[in-house]
């Protein structure tokens, strides 16, 4: 069965040391995060992971997580994949991103991951998942793409 | 200059005469529209508006109201637009969205509002915009382009 | 019932005023509208219209026109709207576009239409829409949001 | 550095032992595909592969080949990905798809394939990537997201 290629993301350089400590300090400052209870899980180069217990305060009608929260914690989890690319001088913003939604989102823990497909100097695309975690099994629940915007000379306050 | 065709919204027929009463029923349930304050601010067969005041809670780093918040109120938005044209004994399912981010969202109020471009059997497409109003200006923050699902036989606990 | 505020474009301020030749030389180069039989059907600031008629050459397996013929079109006119805005010394591309289709496209011709939702320095947002003319009835066939990419100092050959 | 769940596929079951003639025989009658040059290149349960020659035949006004046409051929695999999984009595429908254009496509040959996300009773999810080969080398210049439904009841003519 052929594998798509960009299954085995590059290994990304780069362009400004602190890429880590920027991302946290970003994050930290996202009010919306803290009010849904979304937590930074893991940031590497072009890569990041948002994780979400659900619970009835993040529910749609159903009880399932609501796909605005689930939409909330991937573009978060896509703009800072990409952000750890940007460079020092730099922020980041979402210029847009598609959504599917493929199942119930349930269980113990909801994992968003953002992942870079393609890093450039005015545009990044980004590809999301979003796991829901229950009792040890694993289901997708969210696909997205994104495209993101480097703004040069605009770094975070 | 030519209009879109669909800019005057066709008259619609509903299914079922309780369609207000159960779009503010199902509202009412979804527990992330209370955590992220925003309200129902209108409905009419088709069409669905929720508000919500830009504060610090439910922002991204930059002080604007976060690009996945803004999904989160016109997902519902059209999610209920469409809803106000099922039959009884079904509920709405977001099959995806998309969503473009025009300008920073801030002001006084945000409004997100869905529009049904075309109701079907089994799938539903809608529009969506966000619009921030301050100071009597009122700005074009968001796009929005989403299929929803019927769920026949399946209506909300 | 409430309108969508696209639904009325603005008035647009062209930056060129040969944009209607640059959009009619740029149309003429594209190779892939004329194997499609594609045709410039109108240009105005902001907006332009593309015509196709049905026929197997650009059929899918059931006999309507292909989705991804559909997609060329909406793309092209969705571009062009967009250029009729830019600078004398910029190129268009497209950044991303997403198409829902909403009808079989059959009939006596389609007609493809881009409107520009908001013109920017870097990036410009479209919208579009897919019509299919039969008899004097006209059905709305697809749905388009698009970015475009204002490339500056990048003129057309 | 982590890797999308989706980068591996799982193995597919078909239900129906036909599907590969299935595929074939729609394929052909897709009169878009041979004006566009297209061909079927591959064809696995969840799987399907497009190619097609770059030429000034189904190139935009730069030279490379047009948008709608990398969207025909993406849309067509995808498809086609799906449909090896749908019961014999069926058809495939495109309900709708995203594409980010990442790259100018030109080059010896396009490659367009689709993998299928998530297959479902309904609606069926798929990934799709475009590559151009050049020289021996490869590279990525389309990434879509595309919806299928599945119209049971009603197989090809």
């Amino acid at each position: 069965m052929p594998q798509p290629a960009t299954a085995t993301p590059p290994a990304f350089v780069t362009a400004d040391p602190t890429w880590a400590d920027r991302v946290r300090a970003s994050f930290a400052r996202q009010g919306a995060m803290a009010t849904l209870g979304a937590r930074l899980a893991a940031v590497e180069p072009g890569y990041c992971a948002i994780e979400l217990t659900p619970r009835p305060e993040v529910a749609q009608q159903h009880g399932y997580v609501h796909a605005g929260v689930i939409a909330a914690i991937v573009d978060s989890a896509g703009g800072y994949a990409g952000f750890t690319l940007f460079p020092a001088d730099s922020s980041v913003l979402s210029v847009e991103f598609k959504l599917n939604l493929l199942a119930p989102a349930q269980g113990e823990r909801l994992v968003a991951e953002g992942f870079v497909v393609k890093p450039g100097r005015r545009l990044c695309i980004v590809r999301g998942e979003v796991h829901a975690e229950d009792r040890g099994r694993r289901t997708l629940v969210a696909l997205m793409q994104q495209t993101l915007m480097v703004m040069h000379g605009q770094p975070d306050p």
